[in-house]
């Protein structure tokens, strides 16, 4: 089978007979970069499994329309699903974080506002910010060639997400630079993952998490845990722990 | 103990009585940055473990000369060495991947021509690289406090790594796309680090190895590996697997 370009559809429209794409980025790709007209074949995916052969029957500046060959939804993988929940850096872009982390598998992204965090993006940055994370996950998602996108919830501060997650998880982890902890490598990571629940790190600000933060998280499960002998900044310990989870509980 | 302002010496001059900062950014830093004087403490660090306590006596616009005050040398990691040898990307900055290794406690990088590398340095630009590389791992060593800093080594063909380390490793891992592999969380890892030799990653860069040079390898000892389900970027795949090794062989 030829490699033929990809792109994105909602799920809606993957689910009857004439697909269209309407992403104004997906649409401007395939019909100005690529020049693909009607006639060429292509392939859409909607971020659930779904993929579909399609050939292009209507090509314009605004939408464009495709007729279904075949369709297959791929199911996801049979394990628990890996979360990352960050405190929103000051220095580097969590585009990047979300990126590389969208690569590496992630199943959900939590942006934390957390005590010591030093930004605080107003209501419209914070719907500015959703924007633009959506199409970094969509790019990531087509490199790296993922057919189920991650969840990138809403910003929300530290405890709530700690509450979100609390009950439904198996393992909570917060690498935390003081007090009593243990290296994340004897958590029995790869355990937990393949259980039913969730397994979410919990990444700190520049200057950490605060300990009553800290001991927040303890009181509703998290366990503390060490990521080695060096001092990670935000967006490396961020990609560290959900590198470490993918290859970690990888099954091929 | 109050927290100290930390700058590079080198090895040479921590070993006598009135160590000299010379290296142009360090002086500017302490001397026009952080407008240190005469009197006050710093602590310097050489790269090779040593760290010593001193009182600034000469502060000029060319070189800082101290006392030296109390002086320890802490030696390396008990462990082998965790090897990245990366081809150069087209795309992202080599400087990013030797800033987030060198926090995740690599020990050396080489930084690879292969046969499908698509940029071609001339001497003067490796030249150039290679001053650079240097002020990156200082800052991330600085940054993530390893008193050990990783060697770079000069720009070399992906051959030339293969046979300078296949003899002194314990475990040499290609992470490849194609043909009978397995995935790295099966291979033993840490069993292999916490031997004498080093353990090697090599990753390939956009378009991955050629056949021709993962049979070169495989022959020679390397172990084609997997890293997940998911297509990885050069810079992702790097930085992915120093983080397996750091957080999956640390002690603490």
């Amino acid at each position: 089978m030829v490699a033929v370009h990809r792109f994105y559809c909602t799920l809606l429209s993957l689910n009857h007979q004439s697909p269209v794409i309407d992403d104004p980025d997906e649409v401007h790709h395939l019909s100005r970069v690529l020049r693909l007209k009607a006639g060429d074949e292509v392939e859409l995916i909607d971020g659930q499994g779904g993929v579909a052969r399609v050939t292009l029957s209507e090509v314009s500046k605004s939408k464009v329309v495709s007729r279904l060959q075949a369709f297959e939804r791929v199911p996801a993988l049979s394990r628990g699903r890996i979360v990352l929940a960050c405190a929103l850096p000051k220095r580097v872009k969590f585009d990047d974080i979300i990126e590389k982390c969208t690569e590496l598998g992630v199943d959900e992204i939590v942006p934390l506002i957390t005590e010591r965090t030093e930004v605080s993006p107003s209501i419209d940055a914070m719907s500015r910010m959703a924007v633009r994370f959506r199409k970094v996950v969509l790019s990531a998602a087509k490199q790296s060639k993922r057919l189920w996108f991650p969840k990138i919830h809403p910003v929300m501060p530290f405890k709530s997400a700690v509450d979100l997650f609390s009950s439904s998880s198996n393992g909570l982890f917060i690498p935390w630079l003081e007090g009593a902890r243990k290296p994340l490598r004897e958590t029995e990571l790869s355990t937990l993952a393949f259980g039913k629940g969730n397994v979410v790190f919990f990444i700190g600000p520049e200057g950490d998490f605060s300990p009553q933060e800290a001991a927040y998280a303890i009181r509703r499960g998290a366990t503390p845990v060490s990521l080695g002998e060096t001092v990670l900044r935000v967006d490396t310990a961020a990609v560290a722990v959900i590198a470490y989870a993918h290859i970690g509980i990888s099954l091929t």
